[in-house]
């Protein structure tokens, strides 16, 4: 084992977070207090009025990090033992970026009902739902039927966090570069591409951005309403998007402003860029190896070339949203994630950021911890 | 509201655990090492073999503190959102005790089949399952079955730990005075007086103790083969205790050496004392109000009165024993909670106190931080 990966498993030995007191427990005293007989008084007090469990209880800063492993990282349907450590990571970022509790629930059923059964059954000591590495189309489903059926906020990050924080790397990339009458080019259809679409087609957005047209391409082609192997949720993107007959890839990249991609390693080469409107913006987020290098990409002429990963500059990752959405769904008591949620939050880091924007420094770092308070801000006005 | 009241509610505020990482975010190189992209080494080693879990995330030393509300100290079905403080105050004694960390998962849902299919589901993440206030019969049901079909040990507290304690305080005062061929008398067949009839009902015990009889009463009368109202539960008490025959509470007292109360308040009083013979032992652990009070029991002339208060001398309370069983459990991946188990815990309490034997010291403080290490220690032997 080199000494690199010693020292990641060093690192996960025994796990990464832990339950511990808020309250010392010094005495008897003290104990009669929190624990019974005292605890009772409490525990009446919220059987009166259940609202209560904010004031007093984790559920006012307590989020569920839920995921049935199926989508976890770019490692696929690997189960829920082996998505534990991604979501004790969510829960430490959740924690040291936006001052917010969260606890990993790893779920050894994969049926979207039972999975929405579980969750409405555990909802008592949360104050949010943090749907996580579920695969497409059952992530699309039990998002709708926990948004319609419980009173807390549910937000699948991979789609929602995504979708922001694409937006504001884009909101910042056209500050610098700036195209008009926009053509994006955006590949992959699962969670995160889905919602990434979703949110640029949005009316006030396509406005603001002077986007002309959105083509989503999934493994299979140009995803349109001619298309005859559409699952519902495809269909909804075809609807949303501009083609009405499939293309090859080749061809919507044809005078393209901007790339998006979601979906796999080295789908996008130096010719395929050259096809594209000079000076292209392309993130190419796929997990853990991009559509393409930065160091190729700027070969072939880039604008702005942004990643998902930390070890390339301009790192565009749900990581920098995450946090701040939560805390401030929390801290406001709002319970749907609306587009008009996502683009306040885009807004409020783009706005952050807007002095600082450089081609190779589109978004503020992740470890910036001013973010959060930012995001959570926006969210309360 | 008077100062205390105050002060419980103050202590309460927002809840009294966080979760809170072990390991420190300090730059983008341990981020990438503890997130993406290295804790996907650490995945993909758990995806090969899901034992790794336990070395590497926090099932090795998380307990689930599961609970629907239905019987919450003695306030009854108050439900998840009110049951709440106390699963948090418990999570508390685990890490301050047991040094286990401990989560609370409240249930919004009281079908025991649906309630086993929900633990059954959140299982990953956790090392063992404490079964926490929920109501008889139920639990019972609950817990048998969470014990065959889960390879982690399950306990409900309310029952074992509650018996653990009892066991070893009946040891303690059995020192101190010296009564042979017991006539026991126990009132309350929930499920901690269950759980404590069926652990004094063991042979090895009534060997070692010298137990003649042991005399079960629930609301109804003593629990007796010839009742017709016995759920399967009681009917299994009924076959392990003494009676032939129902008769009156006060006919079981005739002689008895000692009392176990887990019923209601008041049950109790100087009359029917001094029915009983002479020295006799009381435990009055209805909660919060004993079956009888120590002043009371003293002027009656009890041999050894204990409750389970903290604000009276000998504590008998299930959380002198919980943090370290768990601890043992846990440690010493022990999947099943038997009769040896409970038995060691309880002779492990016993031993580490007989020094210190009085009768108005029959066990250790609950804050006594060694009780979990050698309770821990026993059932690792």
């Amino acid at each position: 084992m080199d000494n690199n990966l010693k020292e990641i498993f060093d690192l996960h030995k025994k796990g990464k977070i832990e339950v511990a007191p808020t309250v010392e427990v010094k005495d008897a005293s003290t104990l009669a207090k929190i624990y019974t007989p005292g605890v009772a008084k409490v525990c009446e007090e919220i059987a009166k009025d259940k609202t209560k469990a904010y004031d007093y209880t984790i559920k006012g800063r307590t989020v569920a990090v839920v995921t049935d492993g199926s989508a976890v990282l770019g490692l696929g349907d690997i189960g829920p033992y082996a998505g534990l450590p991604v979501m004790e990571g969510k829960a430490m970022l959740f924690k040291e970026f936006g001052e917010i509790d969260a606890f990993p629930i790893c779920l050894n059923e994969s049926d979207p009902d039972k999975i929405v059964e579980i969750v409405k059954a555990i909802e008592p000591v949360f104050g949010a739902i943090n749907l996580e590495d579920i695969k497409a189309p059952g992530c699309f489903e039990i998002e709708r039927r926990l948004n319609e059926e419980l009173n807390i906020p549910v937000m699948h990050d991979d789609q929602h966090a995504t979708a922001i924080v694409t937006l504001a790397a884009l909101m910042g990339s056209l500050e610098l570069i700036n195209h008009k009458d926009l053509k994006i080019v955006l590949v992959g259809a699962g969670a995160a591409g889905s919602a990434v679409a979703k949110l640029l087609a949005n009316e006030a957005i396509r406005r603001e951005l002077s986007i002309k047209e959105i083509l989503v391409h999934d493994s299979q082609g140009l995803i349109s309403t001619d298309r005859t192997d559409l699952d519902k949720y495809k269909k909804e993107l075809a609807e949303i998007s501009n083609q009405p007959k499939t293309q090859s890839f080749e061809k919507s990249l044809d005078g393209a402003h901007v790339f998006i991609g979601l979906s796999k390693a080295g789908l996008l080469n130096s010719e395929s860029i050259k096809k594209m409107s000079p000076n292209p913006i392309i993130f190419a987020m796929a997990n853990p190896v991009p559509e393409i290098l930065p160091d190729e990409a700027k070969k072939a002429g880039v604008g702005i070339i942004g990643t998902g990963r930390s070890d390339f500059p301009n790192q565009i990752n749900n990581a920098l949203a995450f946090p701040g959405v939560f805390k401030g769904l929390i801290e406001g008591k709002i319970n749907k994630v609306t587009d008009e949620i996502k683009i306040k939050a885009a807004r409020a880091i783009f706005e952050y950021h807007k002095d600082k924007l450089e081609k190779k420094n589109i978004l503020p770092s992740i470890l910036d911890k001013a973010v959060p308070g930012k995001i959570a801000e926006a969210l309360l006005k």
